[in-house]
């Protein structure tokens, strides 16, 4: 198995089937191939040899998926960065990757001199885009107009094909080591389920191609046949004219991204009959969110996938035909036909049904490890499972609900308490704009419930309104015992609540089974 | 990736669903585990160590599911015996393989003595059955039963699975090595066309287990859960009786079976509506049949599978959608996701769209190699592609079209003839029982397009009237210039009419480019 074969597969059986659209630039599974072989020998003629890491900053393009090709097709590994990082996260992930080449887009150009100073290891940088390249860095196209194209190195099975560096909402990122296996083994596990990816059919690119939530639907694209249709990013009404325009079957947004796209008068106006499969990830989807899409979409099938970047990242599948059960639509689905996905407690040992605990995974799809962290990689795959951090519950049926990060979880007088879902009961008091629940060390409960709040401009609210806000929509016990009000939340790079911010000072000196 | 994962999955997901119907006996996914666990220990028991080999010769049942997946439970590698074979054929293919143990059922019972005497690797015979089972042979039921379930070896990857001997028209037949990996990706490969088995639901096998082509839906059945109910072999009408008491939801056929199911009264007197993908493979339906199928079966999506044992099987696939066109029922369909399918010349040079040549394949289906023959398997394999021995030709679109196997395609006046195109024509005529088209050695055209016919008892026809009757079906050049008239045509063991036995007499002391 190695990605490059559906570029071969593509390019014999459908060579003058458009592989990428963007913008105005069309290029066919022919001209694609031919691009990428000579992108690969480009990336020889700057030095990179088997094994050699290569990354990329940039917001979606054609040159990305063709980037994404052209490092296996030259014996390399990409290392696609997030583009929401600042210049000290780029640059600790070129180091620690010792990524040899970067390619930056028109967006990130300006910080090449920035990241040229900060990570020693990279030797040559890469513009893609309409300005101007300046000195001292290789242009995209003049690469691939200068070079003849080289044979594919056909690198593949166990062999490294990515690191993707997760948010790392402690501490620095890591880098997770994916294999050509891993990744294709995830998107045909996913493809099984039976639907996924309409075959021959168009998808579209809005959320992240640096993302893996993305990239799984990129490889299965690429896998089934079909073309690739690519934004730069997401914009609601630019997603809704690009799916009339360009007759998408599918594509994947992030729930937040589904109800922008739901809510935005433009998605009313345009012709959405094209669409088949719209996934969905991350989390899983409100009922109200649900109910407005199918009333916008009735034919569409909607699928949620569930996984993490350690599982390339697809593990379970909430399919449609699980989405016409109301019952269901808390739930992650089940596991996809490679995985296998079970419940244990902190000694790893399997609890029964309806227990929660924490969710691990094993399949051909577990990562390799994570890059130079053998102490890390040991405990998170120990007893050949991938330990996911997440808390959840397997039904009688497999289905899987996730109710909190492991970590998240409060136990408070011996009872569990899932932050999530305080923080959605908090969330519904209209004074509420954001908030985040944490256990703090309690003499009497162990830990107590506690809450950091951000309220609405210009309203107000006490501690003891909010307890009782949610003591009528939760049990009285998880309820919050005491609240801080706050004017911002603190976040990680990845725009999640920093939780371990907000822990840090009360449990000084304290210690806490998880932190 | 390994074949007992799915059983792992299955037995944590659905412990109570069952795994096996075989009869009145109704095993579950928590019981086939166990079972399976024990059947395991006790082959260990019988002195089986890692990679050795196992042999079953055996109709289907459900102990045959259990012993598919104990083998590599028990970290050894198994040998499925074609039931058809005589004994010199099945002791050979025990030799061959330096088979171990042998499973026998009531229907080869009796034979056990003779493949004693002949196969002298073999240590250890089972009985798995309702006869009284003999002295010096083991009770499957009581190896199961006195047994410990021992852990599963996880034996996967590369390792080799399994040994299917090939039907061998020419020769001995060969032992074709899969490795997990083969397996596992040629279902996921079947799966992600996008339908082929119906998630959690019910999959009947009434073609041979021994055999690839059930053996590809017993995998996919397994992966992504449900149900196998198995009869033990062929037989309309109680197919047709299966499918309306178990509600059965999936089926591999035949061609030539589903024509017998289809036409039989019994199909047209049972409640069919459960079923949802009707699966048929080694040759393409003709259309009158598959009129009756779609007016007796409205609702099911037929799919057509080609391949090979050599590619574990399924290579190209003709989904329910391409059903839809007429000018697509001759094709075989488009490469899986998977596999990558092109033709070439006898110098393995790619040749055009449309052009007829050699079909290879390449991708992570294609068999490690023949058993202990590294000359066949380099032969086969030269160039990283499988080379099939079929004939046939792509068009613009990615559809493999199979004219005929190579070796039977006859060159005469510089004009390719397809055997199987003018056995085609002449079975058309009213006198033609069975026929096989062979091409001959000829001074004026090289070769010469050369008829072997068998009559209908009572009936009479000369040369000149069947070439006249072909020459009304198909261009005048691919008429057969001779006939032989004889009373029956050599068979291979597989039940193929021996073309080699025909040709033999024609070209003895003459060289043909392919025999």
């Amino acid at each position: 198995m190695y990605l490059t074969q559906a570029l071969h597969r593509a390019a014999q059986l459908n060579p003058e089937l458009p592989a990428t659209v963007f913008g105005e630039r069309v290029r066919t599974w022919a001209q694609c191939k031919d691009r990428v072989a000579r992108l690969a020998a480009a990336l020889h003629g700057l030095g990179v040899a088997s094994g050699d890491r290569i990354a990329i900053l940039a917001q979606n393009s054609d040159h990305y998926h063709e980037f994404l090709l052209a490092a296996p097709w030259a014996d390399a590994v990409v290392v696609p960065l997030n583009t929401r990082w600042s210049v000290p996260e780029i640059a600790f992930s070129l180091q620690d990757s010792g990524a040899r080449v970067l390619v930056v887009d028109d967006t990130f150009l300006d910080l090449v001199g920035e990241i040229r100073s900060a990570a020693t290891v990279v030797d040559a940088y890469v513009h893609s885009g309409e300005r101007r390249t300046p000195s001292g860095v290789y242009g995209f196209e003049k690469l691939i107009e200068q070079a003849e194209p080289v044979e594919d190195a056909r690198r593949g099975g166990a062999d490294l094909a990515a690191i993707y560096y997760t948010g790392g909402t402690t501490g620095t990122p890591k880098g997770v080591m994916l294999s050509h296996t891993n990744l294709v083994t995830a998107a045909l596990g996913a493809l099984a389920t039976g639907q996924f990816m309409e075959p021959y059919g168009r998808l579209l690119h809005c959320a992240p191609m640096f993302h893996l939530a993305d990239g799984a639907g990129w490889i299965a694209r690429n896998m089934v046949g079909g073309s690739h249709v690519i934004l730069p990013g997401f914009d609601p009404k630019v997603v809704a004219d690009a799916v009339e325009k360009y007759r998408i079957t599918d594509m994947f947004l992030a729930p937040t991204m589904i109800q922008m796209f739901v809510d935005s008068p433009r998605a009313a106006e345009r012709d959405l009959s094209s669409l088949r499969n719209l996934l969905y990830g991350s989390s899983p989807i409100s009922q109200a969110v649900l109910e407005r899409t199918m009333r916008l979409l009735p034919e569409v099938r909607l699928l949620q996938a569930y996984g993490m970047t350690e599982l390339s990242p697809t593990t379970t599948v909430l399919t449609s035909a699980d989405h016409r059960d109301p019952a269901l639509l808390r739930s992650a689905g089940r596991a996809v036909p490679i995985a296998e996905v079970k419940i244990v407690d902190s000694d790893d040992v399997d609890v029964p049904c309806g227990t929660v605990g924490e969710v691990v995974a094993r399949g051909p799809h577990v990562m390799l490890g994570y890059w130079n962290r053998p102490q890390e990689t040991a405990t998170a795959l120990r007893g050949g499972w991938m330990h996911t951090g997440d808390g959840g519950y397997l039904d009688e049926n497999g289905y899987l609900y996730i109710v909190d990060r492991i970590k998240d979880m409060i136990v408070s007088g011996g009872e569990n308490v899932y932050s999530a879902e305080v923080e959605n009961a908090l969330s519904r008091h209209p004074a509420v704009a954001s908030c985040a629940v944490i256990g703090v060390p309690d003499p009497d409960w162990g830990e107590r419930v506690h809450a950091v709040v951000v309220l609405q401009p210009g309203m107000s609210a006490d501690a003891a309104e909010l307890r009782d806000h949610c003591g009528t929509l939760i049990a009285r016990y998880k309820a919050p015992r005491s609240v801080d009000f706050v004017d911002a939340l603190p976040l990680t790079p990845a725009a999640k609540i920093a939780k371990h911010e907000l822990r840090k000072q009360y449990w000084r000196g304290e210690s806490r089974a998880v932190s």
